[in-house]
C-alpha cells in the first residue's frame, strides 16, 4: 500500500507535514511525497521516499489552467504517480480546485460520470452523514446533483457500511417545489429513481440533525454549509470555555467535565476525519484541511489507504453499475430534461 | 404603538401566539390579531383586540399568487391594516413568502429598492452579525446583493448602533475571483462602492467568528447557512447534555456549570432575537419563528415595536439616500453591468 502526497499546501508547513507522513509510515502504509526534499526532511524516514518537487499550484492559481500548463507541479506529479501505478491513491492539502483539476485529468472519471464531487463525512453527534458535493462544483445542472446522490449513497453503502442510506436534497423547504430550478428538477427525477432511497428535500437543520445517511447540495452551498457548520462548533465550543472560567463553581464544574468532553472534542475535530474524498474517479483522492496538524496530516493519509484496502472505488462503481436508474441517470445526459411535465 | 400580527402559522398553535400576544400586550404594546376569535381566546385581554379572520396562507401555497387572490387571508389583512394607519408594524410566523409578497404588495418598497430582504441578528458569541437574505430571495442577480449590502450597512447603523459597520460578502474563497458568476460581479460592483466599508470575500466559518457586522449572500445560501448554524448549535449542546449524564463526576461537573450556561443558551435560543426583519421596504415587517413559543412570538411583537420606535425606515432610508454609491446602485438597475470591463 502506497500513497502519493502533494509535498505542498500544508498551511502550517512542511514540518507539520512531514510529521504526519512519518506518522502515517509508521503505521505501515508506504508515503510517496512530492514536495522540497531539504525543507521536508525526510530522509532516511523508514517507508517514506521523497520525490525531489520545487513547483507548486496556490489557491490563487486557475485550478485548470495550472495542471494543464505545469506538469512538474507537486499535486499533478502526485496524480501522474497513481496513474502510472507507483501509489494507489494521492493526498493532497492544496487547492481544492487543482487538486480536483490533477485528479480528474490524471486518474480520469468513473464510466458515466460527468462531474466527480468532494464529499465528508460529517461528524454528526447522533452518527455520521455523508456530506456531498463540498466544493468541488461551485454551479451544478439537475442531472449532476441526480449524479451525486448515486455516488453518494454508493459510496455511504460501500465504505462507510450503511445498508440501504437514506437520501436527503438540502434546500429551503420541505415542498418539492421548494429552491433553485435545479434543485426542483433533481428531485423531480429522484423521486422517481429506483435503487435509491430519496426520502425526499431536507433543511440546514436536518444537516447536523443526521436525518438521512447522504445529504445532497451543488458545491457552493456544501462549502459554505460546512464551514459555517465547523465555524459555529469552534465558536460555542470556545464560548463555554469562556463562561467556565466567569466564577470558581462554573471553573470547578468545567473541570470535572473536562475529560468527558474530550471524545466529544476529538470527535469534532477537522483533524480527526483527515478531510474530504473526490468521488466519482477511478482512483482514491483525499483532500486534506489546509490547516491540518500532523494528526490531520497522517489522517488523510490513513482515509487514503483505508478506502484503496476497501476498494472504495471498485464498489461504488459496482453499485451504481447495479442500479438500473442510476446507470440511466449517470449516462444519459438528457435524462434531466425529460420530454414529458412534472410527474 | 400598534402592531398587527398574523393570527395564523404558529406552529405550537393558538394557544402560543396568544400568549405571545398577552406577554407584548403586558408590555404595553397595542396588538391587533388577525386570526380566528374563538381558538385565539383573547377577547378582554388589555391591549389585545382580535379581528376575526378565518382565511390564512400555508407553507404549501404559491405566495404571490396566494396573496393577489386571496384578500381575506390573515397575512394580507395585517398588511393592509398597515398600510390603513391602524397599526405601525407587522408579525408574521406563517410562511415567508406569504408575508414577504403581502408585505411587498401591501406596504411598498423604499424608493429604489428592487428587492426587500430578509435579515437576521446572528448571535454570535463576539457580537451580533446582521445577516441577510436568509430566505426572500432564492434567485439573485448581482445588483440585488450590492443593494443587500446597502441595506444591511443602513440597518446595522441605525438600529444596531454600529459605527461604520463592516460587510462581507459570502463565499467559497477569499480571493475575488471565487464563487457564482452573480457574487463574482457582485464583489467588483461593491469594491469600488463609496459609503460603503466593504471588507471583501468572507468564507462560511467567518459568519459564527463575527468577522464582520453584515454578511450578505443570496437567500437560498442564507436560509441554508442559518438553519445549519442553528442546528449545529442544538445538536452540540444535547450532545454536552448527553456526556454530562454519562458518569457520577461529570455530572457533578454539568450541575456545577450550568447556572453559568444559562445566559449563553438563552442567548443562542431562536425564541430570544423573536425573528427576522425585512429589510427595503416602507414599513417594519417582522417574520417570526414558526416554531416559536409564547417569548418567541412575544419577542417577535416587541423588535417590532423597537423597530418603530427607532424609527428604523426612516433612518434606514436616510442612510441610502446620504451614501451616493448606495443611492446609484440602489436606483440604477444598468450599475451591474457597466460598459468597462473588470477593474
Amino acid at each position: 500500500m502506497t500513497i502519493a502526497l502533494d509535498g505542498f499546501g500544508a498551511e502550517q508547513g512542511f514540518d507539520v507535514l512531514a510529521e504526519g507522513a512519518r506518522r502515517a509510515a509508521a503505521d505501515g502504509i508506504g508515503v510517496r511525497v512530492f514536495g522540497p526534499e531539504r525543507s521536508l526532511g525526510l530522509s532516511g524516514v523508514e517507508g517514506v521516499e521523497v520525490i525531489p518537487t520545487t513547483e507548486w499550484i496556490g489557491n490563487e492559481d486557475d485550478p485548470v489552467h495550472s495542471v494543464r500548463e505545469r506538469k512538474e507541479a507537486s499535486v499533478v506529479r502526485a496524480a501522474a504517480d497513481v496513474a502510472e501505478g507507483n501509489a494507489q491513491a494521492m493526498v493532497s492539502l492544496g487547492s481544492t480546485g487543482a487538486t480536483m483539476a490533477a485528479a480528474t485529468f490524471g486518474l480520469r472519471r468513473l464510466k458515466g460520470v460527468q462531474r466527480p464531487a468532494l464529499a465528508v463525512p460529517i461528524p454528526s453527534p447522533k452518527k455520521p452523514v455523508l456530506f456531498l458535493d463540498v466544493g468541488a462544483n461551485v454551479e451544478v445542472r439537475p442531472q449532476h446533483l441526480v449524479q451525486f446522490a448515486f455516488l453518494g449513497a454508493a459510496f455511504s453503502a460501500a465504505v462507510m457500511e450503511v445498508r440501504e442510506p437514506t437520501v436527503g436534497l438540502l434546500t429551503v423547504g420541505e415542498e418539492a417545489g421548494k429552491g433553485r430550478p435545479e434543485i426542483v428538477e433533481a428531485h423531480r427525477i429522484l423521486k422517481d429513481s429506483p435503487g435509491l432511497d430519496f426520502v425526499g428535500n431536507i433543511e440546514g437543520g436536518d444537516l447536523p440533525a443526521a436525518k438521512v445517511d447522504v445529504v445532497v447540495t451543488d458545491g457552493f452551498t456544501g462549502n459554505v454549509a460546512l464551514k459555517v457548520m465547523e465555524g459555529a462548533a469552534k465558536e460555542l465550543a470556545g464560548a463555554i470555555s469562556e463562561v467556565a472560567h466567569q466564577n470558581p463553581i462554573a471553573a470547578v464544574g468545567g473541570m470535572l467535565l473536562k475529560p468527558s468532553l474530550g471524545g466529544l472534542r476529538k470527535k469534532f475535530d477537522p483533524d480527526t476525519t483527515g478531510g474530504a474524498i473526490l468521488l466519482g474517479l477511478r482512483a482514491v483522492t483525499i483532500v486534506g484541511h489546509g490547516s491540518s496538524g500532523p494528526d490531520g496530516v497522517a489522517n488523510a493519509v490513513r482515509m487514503a489507504a483505508r478506502s484503496v484496502r476497501v476498494d472504495a472505488v471498485g464498489r461504488t462503481a459496482a453499485l451504481l453499475r447495479e442500479g438500473g436508474a442510476g446507470r440511466a441517470a449517470l449516462a444519459d445526459e438528457g435524462t434531466a430534461e425529460p420530454a414529458g411535465g412534472p410527474a
